[in-house]
């Protein structure tokens, strides 16, 4: 099974590169979209993103074979009911959500008569809007799918085919176990970086400018997460609440004991665990997850 | 007053940034130098970095105007009382090191006799050692310069141009305000990312490997400077172990706000503040201390 028709809602970041990577590595297929912002059915439809451009979700699914909700994770459930009326019946459904026990649920409530498959592209970045978006965005990185148990196969291997001919990597897993792996790598660094963003901007012995002026020793790398959009990270906060404040609990922890470290001046303490740190960067840079040349290859 | 001869002492990322910088910049300078490792002194020796370069510290300031201390924090009055013997009495002594009131106080305890003036280039990467530096590391990056009161004022004058000549900005503070601006731009950042990498490698729920291979949905950003070099920043934790301690309680106060938030769901709190911490990433741009591309221009 290949999708001939792919229909695409939300034509933001991600939406839009999914459109743009499928123009330029399956040309074959159809591509229809839809965006609830005009502005942005605009834009998209000036970059010549899709086939067809709708305002109507319904008819932007009609003939669709696969729908790729592109929406915050707030926003999916209103998405999936909308589009509910225009689906074939032999429509498979899947999103690319950030989060994703929660938006299964809410998918298959939305549409308890479709075969829904979740999916996330771990792929991004600071940037949101449909000119955000570039079709080499997923090549080389993962797209997790997580089919609930009892998931049709030959829907799964067709929405894997799908995600590797865009140039990504797929992995399986539960959704569960998804947004434990997610908190980690993605929604605690996110927090972390608004916090602290947060605090270096409202202190009172250094001002904002100061901040700005010396962040070239490390602070501005934190700024760059900091600037996604917030609408999308509040969504997943709130989706992935409790993962989220599980792995913050074991930061806290381990941030205690680096605090104390400092305050008693324990040397040793303080270097061991900043020689352990230092590994897992070679390990990304040697598994093609990060730019190996320093400071990110930044032009400076 | 400008420097003819220039002796630099530990030739490691700095030490050897600005030898290459100097050979580049003013042609007309001489550079001599040491380091406490033999290995070092070889590599800068193959990398053609220095006029002379030498094992004994005495030796290699015998004629310098200005000598660099590039060597750890906690390293700084060693290798000042190791080149008290050999300055010439109206040799200026500078530093590099990223926390300042401490290393004021060390130098100017190992050298009474010396005028010094501790300065800071806010610039780096996240590699060590003397192959990692190149010459253009400090352009358009500031330079922390903290004179104690009284410094003559021709020597301070002659600090900033040297640093203007190698392509930095200059600022002048004191030094318990540059310990508190850079425990919130630098230290406290890299205290928080040397934390969450510990946290993820740590994890029973998540497995490293996990980590390492969805680290592209944020994590990844702070396994760069958690590579930093351990005792460069067991020495900072140290030295600047108040401003440290005190940002990292504001940062604590913040977290547990957001933290709040997410428990009770309160999406508001959450959206206003991921909006506020956007304007910092566009006036760090602006401002030339960051690459404008998304994703730090990374190559992916
Ligand atoms: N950005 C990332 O790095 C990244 C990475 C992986 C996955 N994701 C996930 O991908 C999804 C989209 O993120 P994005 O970065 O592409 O966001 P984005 O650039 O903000 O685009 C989302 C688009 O969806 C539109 N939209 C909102 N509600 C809608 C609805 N009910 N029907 C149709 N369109 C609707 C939005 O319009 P309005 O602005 O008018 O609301 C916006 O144009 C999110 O679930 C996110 O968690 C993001
Ligand atoms: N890295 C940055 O991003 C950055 C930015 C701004 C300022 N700084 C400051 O710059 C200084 C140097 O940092 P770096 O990154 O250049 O470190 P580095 O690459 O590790 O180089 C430091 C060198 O100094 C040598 N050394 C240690 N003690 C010495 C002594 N008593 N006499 C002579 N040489 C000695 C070291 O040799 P051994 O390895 O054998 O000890 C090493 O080769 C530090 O104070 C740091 O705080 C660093």
């Amino acid at each position: 099974m290949a999708f001939a028709r792919v229909a695409i809602i939300g034509l933001g970041l991600i939406g839009s590169s999914i459109a743009r990577a499928i123009k330029e590595r399956l040309p074959q297929v159809t591509v229809t979209g839809h965006d609830a912002s005009a502005e942005v059915r605009g834009i998209a439809g000036e970059l010549g993103l899709c086939d067809t451009i709708a305002g109507d979700p319904v008819a932007t699914v009609a003939d669709a074979d696969l729908v790729i909700l592109a929406v915050p994770v707030g926003r999916m459930a209103d998405a999936a009911v909308a589009i509910g009326p225009g689906l074939k019946p032999a429509a498979i459904i899947s999103d690319v959500g950030s989060s994703k026990a929660g938006v299964a649920d809410a998918l298959a409530k939305a549409l308890p008569d479709h075969v829904v498959i979740p999916a996330h592209p771990v792929a991004g970045t600071e940037n949101s809007g449909p000119a955000a978006g570039f079709s080499t965005l997923f090549e080389g990185r993962w797209c997790i799918v997580t089919p609930a148990a009892g998931a049709p196969e030959d829907a799964v291997t067709a929405l894997i085919g799908f995600w590797q001919a865009l140039g990504a990597k797929v992995d399986i897993m539960g959704a569960a176990h998804h947004d434990m792996v997610l908190a980690v790598t993605s929604h605690l660094p996110h927090l972390i970086a608004y916090t602290i963003v947060g605090t270096a901007s409202e202190l009172e012995e250094v001002t904002e400018s100061e901040v700005i002026k010396y962040s070239a020793g490390g602070f501005r790398d934190f700024t760059r997460i900091a600037a996604s959009d917030p609408v999308m990270w509040r969504d997943v906060f709130l989706a992935n609440k409790d993962a989220v404040l599980a792995t913050l609990q074991r930061f806290n922890e381990d941030l205690t004991v680096l605090q104390q470290a400092i305050r008693r001046g324990d040397a040793d303490k303080l270097e061991d665990w900043f020689t352990r740190t230092r590994a897992i960067r070679r390990s990304i840079i040697e598994q093609g997850q990060d730019d190996a040349a320093p400071d990110f290859g930044r032009k400076h």
